[in-house]
């Protein structure tokens, strides 16, 4: 294939359809499609075998049977399983028999997000479609006997404008042919050639997702080689227009430096504006991808931290993927459900601050740390994001420079606020309404709309 | 028992020990120990093998195997369960390997609850203790391998100030002595004397329940003969003088007519004042007593729903006692543990007009149906609970009589509230305090202290 | 019922329905049905909740849990299965799927027994048929979810015309009224009047078994208290008429020296004339009577061990019951199939020596150790039984007496045998055929009839 | 490899190291090892998951769910297993907890097998040994964690002089890429590269057989292309020297034609001479090669049986491999163990004619069709082999031609017996000796030594 392409690409220069060549130079160079950035919030989902045992993490199995074992793990399973139980024994206990894809997707409309990431395959490398190169180790053959990337492709796409990407584990921590390749200094490329190219191109033309979401690129740029995949993707896949990646595609090295987005490390918040598109993903349970039946309330995330999140997040130029791990059966937990339906309902009153927003000239507010902006690409609004409801109902920012003709309202609020000039010209104290506990449309944090502010 | 009992009573009547006979007139002459009306708010728990399937409900055995079956839960066994597969199957699923009763009896702290009240033992049979005339088919036996009942009840009184009660259901739907009585037109007492009062007075001996909650009570007065139990309990047994029953003790005919407090019907909220003391015992999810995994967020009751039935149940006189469904590996899921900890925030701020207090002269004011009221034993206050707050911040109440020094504040907020007289010389316009979004010791419900009203 | 009886008895003597009373002189005085002494030879079948693990024997959860443990049964299932599992757990793998009553009826017909012998209930306590005293621990609700005694009831009974017995564990090792019951020294007696009497009553009225074979009687006289079911057995239940019992009713004390013929040990084997009818209960698999997967051939007794236990047994005066334990799917394996059907075809050419015979003056030959002796009734025939064929084709015994027109003749070989006087006038030196191999009517040992011989 | 090898050989023809070319005129022009016609008679295994349900046969899978579905096999899963159960379900059941090599390698040996041949794959696909190719679908993996045909290699080669075989199946039912190959009509050749020659190659490498049986063979051979395997195999291998192979190498056409030894069909017995190598591979299960349960005796060849289809197989110049099949917790049950110590206690006594035998001129004497010949190397006896015993003891036997020192004795037998010409010089008339059924050295078939006949 490679040898095609590149002669495909040194006859057929003109022709356009080779614009991007394997080589990172050429790949970074492709614009990132505006649907991503103006999306701004989405939600990832991590599911899989992990979702059986439901116990300390998605990295189960690797802090069972990986080096070191983690003692909590281990006990575990010596005291809850037979004694010979492997991962591959939880593959029939992956039932799903209630997952229901149409739910799921009402339930990600509600939230208020733009996209979803689904895990098509994991460090575990169980994948949730039918891959001819993991058989008997997929969602097909083995648990719920069905296609579960499918399932859930169709019913986004059916019922709502969500745009669906797809999770994507280069290497897998246990697969034997992987772990030959890196037992012989990754110069042998058997996985990579019969497993890992395969699936991907296949998930790609199969559910042709709007996101190629790369981790666990565990090795040297050399092995993996995924410029060549991406020059596909740009020049010739079925979503060559509109499709964005991230930036894990080797190690180390490629995060926060080469591909599409950058998510840098996990919950990636660096809270200062980046030059690069950068995107948070982090999770609702505060520690684990996939679900964890044992994770107390005081384990998760409150709406309000949630919301702190995004605007901190939004206010830096990056997006948030908010992840939740569904069970084995197939449900969203109601606690999760809670959590993506508050988001939602602050969203439906403060969307406008959020969505299509790009950064403004400050991030933070220099005196008041409580306070975050965005505005708009015609630059016709501030919106100043007040994490705070200031005790005395005045908030003071001190960013904007006001004019006589500026105007603040706020989100969800009908009418305009009163606001005096702050001290030599600079920042201003605004007088917040009376929210009484009836008028609920906004609640956790408030969206101040400035305009003619600069 | 029952002739030496008899025998006791004729002897011994100075003594004292024996002043309540087996039979209604004299069991319903015992008064109630008073701790339980000032309680007003408790926990129920329904836990046992239903919570494997964690389907339908905890009616689970006998929707699917009883007259007539449930399609709904007929397929569900049909789809997901091999043929043959049996009810007692799911008795080795029932691990609960993560309960941890400390932690347990902390969420039940936090929740505000005075009581909790566990199921021993449900309409299934399956016994939550070591009974020994339930062999093979009660959790230390099978499944869990621990005696659930004495874990939960040694964790709640160490740890809390709890009382410790037990639901009992007197009958089985299928245990063969049983229907076999049934059969006999409750002739036979073999189910009875060998099962229902063996397994009755060992869970009062073995854990001395502040309460024994009957249930299941199907079947003629002289079948059961629950005097005798209770003259037993009343007078004798290690919980005599602070024990406190419900009043399922045999059907139809014992309900809202004997025994302890009146609990009528499931979910019995009659929105007047009763003469009797009584409970009003629900759910937190809508629709199920055990924990049911397919339940979704639109169908658990939010925190303003669960303060609202709190409200209304104690000022028409009643308790709460509101229901949670544990997990077959033990956890309380955060959903529940949300709601349970929004209630003890709640009463924490609000709970001098709950605890210890009792039904004023109107219960639900008649011009305002959105508050309710309590007063204390020495009427030296009456609490007027706002379910709503007012648009305009002014509540009108009609029923307290003001007069000049009567003095209004509000639970959770420090200073006294203006108030005007109403219209001839009857209710009371307030004025309630600008709380913003800060201010969130009051939220959900608010409640006005109202001292020198009539 | 037991004064009911009493009363009868007092009342009702000349009407002959009370002839025994309950005490053991009455009992004991019972002749013992002629169809037993008659039918010599039985098949044992030891079917249980132990052929699913099949491994060590039939005491498989006393080894496990019992007091002492036994480290193999320990350690295969610290090995083999998951913590907390206990022995019900084996109850749902306790399948049955390929138990065909009409198969194992022609088995047993094909193996030439008489009677057989089920387990209708082993120490473990789980019982063969659906009796409502052990609910949710029996082959009904549980497991096979089939009356597994009445169904091979009705298939020995329609088919052949094998006398039906079962045998019923009077204890059991872990049911808790038992042990409690044995804790109070065995004062109480509530496991007996609960779970023990009505249990063997309801298998005698709903089975109508020709045998009631008792065991594990660990328990004194006055506990168990047998002669009460005995003297209903015998005077008013459905089989009073033809019902044969053993002798194992209390312990110690009652094992050969009450009830109807005498076991005294397992695998007794006195090699000598007993004066009271017994029975040699004895095992195909050398060390268990439960079906054990690990037996290997040599822990399984060939053919001519078999037929050399049933012949010493009969010259003793003893019936043969030779057990074999189905396995958990409801299979009789191929090795037991093949040990049964060649006893049917020995005792298709051999029968005449066996069934109906009674010993005869002398048991075992004084010179020749490998020969045995029956008698008929009429005393017209002694059968000599050669366990060996002697290297030379002639045979010297020295017990008979014969005279001039002394008759000897082989079973399943026409010509009568040449003989000559042995020295002295006593003892007779036997030619035999020569029988090459394709002569296979008398294999493993052959039978010489005499006639006229003393 | 394969451009390496054509180089090799090009380059390197006088150093002898590549005498095989990669078509099957090379190929075939490969002598057979001598050992392997010496060996005579083999045990053949079949081993695998199929072991599990041990229902119908090893061809389980394809019955269940391949086209067209049996109806039998589909009611099994239907009446026994949850719906979604899928065969990969089975792997985490196949146990082999009981596996002792060992004990298996000693009865292989008291069989008078020399060499024995285990499935290394079936067509199911899972793998005995720890393939990399085969990822969680190997017994390392999944099941019993051990590397099965690696334990019994040690454990025959340790213990006994048995040559050790292996099994391997080309084509697997259900794997994925080898259904995406023939859906291309064999055009891409995927699984052949990954899977099948990946596998082939690493048992060889890794267990040295002394056997290599392919089997599944279905595909052109333009698709498995097997020469170029077998070149390496003969050229290169660690085997090369002494390694055996059978014929079934693509499909249709290699079978009976091309490779080592020819098979033929399954069970093939042409009851003539053959001029190529062949080998009779046969069941002691009448229908299966994978352990059946439900196989009653009457399914099992009786060892007279066995011992005929060994008798006429060597006569005619073949082998004899007989399977058996263990179960899915490892053992070899009582009556397969039983059937192989018969065929051992027989080729202990008569061996001398059966091993390193050679067919004489004829096979089948014509008068006497119960009698069958083998000669030696050196042509000094021909033995023949009696099915019968002759009712008079005297056998005629047509084939031999004797002269006045022609000499027989009968194997396991001292004296010399007497015997006379036929009519017309030709045949001989055997007096037969008298054994008596203590002359048990001589059972189920008897061989006679003749010396000088012709």
């Amino acid at each position: 294939m490679r040898i095609l392409l590149i002669l495909a690409c040194l006859m057929l220069p003109l022709l356009g359809s080779c614009q991007y060549q394997s080589n990172w130079d050429s790949i970074d160079s492709r614009p990132l499609p505006a649907w991503y950035d103006e999306a701004k919030f989405g939600i990832f989902m991590h599911w899989g075998v992990y979702s059986v045992p439901s116990f300390f993490s998605e990295w189960f199995w690797d802090r069972w049977q990986g080096d070191p074992p983690y003692p909590s793990v281990v006990n575990f399973m010596k005291e809850n399983f037979r004694p010979g139980f492997t991962y591959a024994d939880f593959g029939p206990m992956f039932t799903a028999e209630f997952f229901d894809p149409n739910a799921w997707a009402d339930i990600l409309e509600a939230s208020g997000a733009n996209y979803v990431v689904l895990t098509s395959k994991h460090h575990e490398g169980f994948t949730m479609w039918p891959s001819n190169v993991s058989w008997n180790w997929n969602a097909k053959d083995v648990g719920p006997k069905r296609d579960l990337v499918g399932e859930l492709a169709a019913a986004v796409r059916s019922r709502t404008k969500i745009h669906f990407g797809l999770y994507y584990s280069l290497y897998e921590w246990f697969h034997p042919l992987f772990l030959k390749d890196e037992a012989n200094g990754f110069q042998t490329k058997v996985y990579r050639d019969q497993v890992m190219m395969p699936q991907i191109m296949d998930i790609v033309n199969s559910y042709k997702p709007d996101i190629v979401w790369a981790d666990g690129a565990h090795g040297p740029d050399s092995y993996w080689n995924s410029t060549e995949f991406l020059a596909w993707l740009y020049n010739e896949s079925p979503v060559k227009d509109h499709v964005v990646v991230n930036d894990r595609w080797y190690w180390p090295g490629s995060s926060c430096n080469h591909g599409g987005f950058y998510t840098c490390g996990d919950r990636y918040d660096p809270k200062k504006l980046q030059s690069h598109k950068w995107e948070n993903a982090m999770t609702v349970d505060m520690r684990s991808w996939g679900y964890v039946r044992t994770t107390p309330l005081s384990g998760i995330f409150d709406i309000h931290g949630l919301i702190q999140k995004l605007v901190r997040t939004i206010s830096c130029g990056g997006n948030l993927l908010l992840n939740i791990g569904p069970t084995h059966d197939g449900r969203i937990v109601p606690i999760f459900e809670e959590r993506l339906r508050q988001m939602g309902s602050w969203l439906k009153v403060n969307g406008e601050g959020v969505y299509g927003s790009i950064p403004w000239r400050k991030q933070n507010d220099t005196v008041n740390p409580d306070v975050w902006y965005t505005t708009t690409k015609k630059s016709d609004a501030v919106y100043a994001f007040l994490l705070k409801w200031p005790q005395n109902n005045t908030v003071y920012i001190d960013a904007p420079i006001a004019e006589q003709n500026t105007n603040v309202t706020m989100l969800g609020y009908g009418q305009p606020l009163k606001w005096e000039m702050g001290p030599s010209y600079q920042g201003m104290n605004i007088m917040l309404p009376f929210l009484n506990p009836s008028q609920t449309t906004c609640r956790w944090a408030w969206v101040l709309k400035l305009r003619n502010v600069f």
